[in-house]
């Protein structure tokens, strides 16, 4: 797969670069559908929220420009777009007016076993539990150490995701994708203003209910607001939404609500 | 300055390496004197220590020979090593069997005013709260947002360092560096189970003090500890100690435990 570097192909970057040296900098993950990216205003809008609570200097119409660009060459795939907060010498000292750098890069839409959409997957218990840092939660950032120590923890292919806890045991998220549970009716979805990362599907989503005449809350959940889900789903803006068919002894159907929301899921990324 | 990637020359890296995509890896700042690493054992312990955490696969006994034959080349000045879980394909999900990649770069010593040393420097105190996650507290890891985001805080080249608390309040380390408190002759500084980086010289240090006759406490520091203390100091394994001088309407001498563990940390560093 080609890969850019600030509009150039290039497959390798700056010993320098922070990105490497900090994890300074944010990413997004964008289907590529028919040489378009998918739902891109909303990844705009995550990655531009992003560089301001950083301090990054991005230039947002230039990164979407370069990523219809990228996009009409991939065609079919996903789209990886890392920003950086450029080089630098030795220190933690950001430097000001430096443009972030902007890395492209490719991989083929990922082949998932159908059954995931259609019957659900399970999900396994993460033991690594995500801290607590109001500064970054919501962001799709570099700082993923939680993330890989969490998919570390299960080989089995069984599971298809894991549910991530925080520190003090709030329900936040899967590795992948965000939680949604369905209860008489009602979309719950977790607060995320401690951890966590607001994804892109996740805010289609909470655009899209309401419209649909779905109530939705945002809120603090806990492993009983699970035990009393009538539905259980994640979603992510590369698959769009799965159902959750088995956590530990819990079970749960495919049901009505999650099969309503994956057709829109299945729409956004489609167009 | 000179770098290398698996002890070959080079200035680039794969885009593909999980550093730059996770911050999934470690580093270690070594001062080089007369062409000779400083403190190497205690680097490598802290390196061996992380990649057991991380599930890194590291030779640590080559990655010693490579610090000597680097260091041997650069004679003096800071030698930096990153280790990372070398390259993958998109995913959090750690391949098997991967050697860490290795990177070291160099840079000169830093040019401290002399002042710093002697009578002390004024530290900034940051509002940017360290999150609480044990099973990545002490480690030297690649992901250091917070770092970067505390540093960003101060402009003012008065401020030689910043100090930073945990979420609960705890006082815990400096942006660079260790944080020691001298009260009644009695040598404290922070618990690092819950975050924070057990630093080099700070290990050095809880070594030798024994060793001094000199009394050492690892607890929980709050504000009143700082408000309590005869003494203040930070040190690095770069630059040794330095004496705080003052903090906020704070203030203390470079006072004579202090003086007496920097002469050590000098000792450590010079040979």
């Amino acid at each position: 797969m080609f890969s850019w570097v600030d509009g150039q192909p290039a497959s390798a970057l700056n010993l320098q670069n922070r990105g490497l040296a900090y994890g300074d900098g944010l990413f997004e993950t964008i289907a590529v559908r028919g040489g378009r990216p998918s739902l891109l205003s909303l990844h705009l809008e995550r990655l531009a929220l992003g560089c301001q609570r950083l301090g990054l200097e991005a230039d947002i119409a230039l990164v979407e420009s370069e990523l219809h660009r990228y996009a009409s060459l991939l065609g079919e795939g996903v789209a990886k777009l890392i920003l950086t907060r450029g080089d630098s010498q030795r220190g933690y000292a950001p430097a000001a007016g430096v443009p972030a750098r902007r890395i492209l890069q490719g991989s083929p839409l990922p082949a998932y076993p159908q059954t995931n959409a259609e019957t659900g997957i399970r999900l396994f218990p993460c033991q690594t539990r995500l801290a607590q840092q109001p500064l970054l939660a919501g962001l799709k950032h570099l700082n993923r150490l939680e993330q890989v120590l969490a998919r570390a923890e299960w080989q089995d292919s069984a599971c298809a995701e894991g549910l991530m806890r925080d520190t003090d045991g709030r329900l936040i998220e899967g590795v992948y994708s965000n939680l949604f549970l369905v209860r008489d009716g009602v979309l719950l979805t977790a607060d995320l203003s401690r951890c966590g990362v607001a994804g892109v599907m996740r805010a289609a989503l909470l655009q899209q209910a309401p419209l649909l005449g779905i109530n939705v809350q945002v809120r603090d959940l806990v492993l009983e607001d699970l035990q009393q889900a009538d539905e259980v789903f994640v979603c992510n803006s590369v698959y769009g939404i799965w159902p959750v068919r088995e956590f530990g002894a819990l079970d749960w159907p495919a049901g009505p609500l999650t099969l309503k929301l994956q057709a829109v899921a299945r729409t956004l990324l489609d167009t």
